[in-house]
């Protein structure tokens, strides 16, 4: 993408290793990027301070963090992220099923959010980094659910309708191996050592190594022939 | 509608004569219903006590309020609704701007949260008071948006994507005049009494009687040739 003059992006950025990739490849595009966490009663901190070490390390206009209340209401957060529900651990990924790790309609909330950060900032440009490979279950990571946002997008906002530019969702990761998002992350200088991708750390932020989301990364630097410089906990 | 076996419906309530009547419908028409509102640094408490006596009135099976932090991130809320921005006063309607009261991307939001909450509740059915007639210029109030959201909510849930149902977003005010709308709630025995309009009310939340929520209001009413049982402040 060659572009003559800075355009603004927003970037959904979690703190794992996908989110900062797809800021890594959002900056090198020639993005001012904007990015955009979330403290939803996530169970553990960690993933809001990886996401904070990401922006230092990677470069970045603003980052905002929005606080939403899911899992005080009660019905919301009905997740083993947000609830004290077991996080699965070697778990048989082929099962069919979608994990008990799935927060309903995590990725449309936070793209909505976005979009109204995006029409405030004049930004039309949305990064998300879902993957629909490795998407681990989840119906909000797949081309379609990207494709019908993006409708909406454009429908929905007083930006889009006016026609002074056309919301795009970029989801640069969609149709990539975790290995190959890894080697990308890596050309582009993403140090993965800051970002933080277990569903179940323990108290010191150390990965379990046994969750979905760690089993995907491990199996993922394997593939690319690299060393996960994440802490594990030893086991 | 008739149905045999009671369904679970959310109703975003916001404490306003639509939402309101909104309800009123959802329940004539014998779905169980669970209001759903929203703490989104409005600039005054009015409507979330509103819609507190509404659900009172009206009756639903329960009222979750999510506080969502959109004004203290600064670059979200960039409205008269929830900045220090003044609220329009006799403003000609005909003046094809989108108004200053535009929240970005609003019911975008709350319409994703209301997604998430159905999945948990094991609800398809959304009822939302958007109107199209009396819209006020929001984009977000058209029927073509509403039709890209349910589109979309299909496709993002996992009670979507395994079809143990059809989300539908059911805005039964859409095409309805304010009149007729009164006309219907008071049919159906909505207190509009109970109901908070005004963009911009006095301190002890009496109404202003010239935004343009109050002046829509107000000539509904007139038109419905029925009296406004709301305060307004004396001016």
């Amino acid at each position: 993408m060659n572009q003559t003059e800075p355009k603004d992006a927003i970037v959904l950025l979690s703190g794992g290793l996908d989110s900062a990739t797809t800021l890594a490849i959002a900056r090198d595009a020639g993005y001012t990027c904007h990015a955009l966490s979330f403290d939803y009663g996530q169970r553990h901190r960690f993933e809001l301070e990886a996401a904070a070490r990401v922006t230092e390390s990677l470069g970045v206009t603003e980052h905002r963090v929005v606080k939403i209340d899911l899992s005080a209401t009660g019905g919301f957060g009905h997740s083993a992220l947000t609830d004290q529900i077991a996080v699965p651990k070697d778990r048989d990924d082929d099962d069919g099923e979608i994990p008990v790790t799935y927060v309903p309609a995590r990725n449309t909330i936070f793209l909505a959010i976005a979009l109204g950060y995006a029409e405030v900032t004049g930004a039309f440009d949305i990064f998300i980094g879902v993957n629909a490979v490795d998407y681990s279950g989840y119906p909000d990571c797949r081309p379609e659910f990207i494709d019908a946002f993006t409708k909406l997008a454009n429908l929905a906002t007083a930006a889009g309708v006016e026609g002074k530019g056309k919301f795009e969702i970029r989801a640069p990761l969609i149709e990539m191996t975790k290995a190959e998002i890894i080697r990308m992350g890596l050309s582009l200088g993403v140090d993965y050592s800051l970002t933080h991708s277990c569903y179940d750390p323990d108290s010191a932020g150390a990965a379990c190594g046994h969750c979905d989301s760690c089993r995907l990364r491990l199996a993922g630097f394997a593939e690319a022939d690299a060393t996960d410089p994440g802490i594990y906990a030893a086991s």
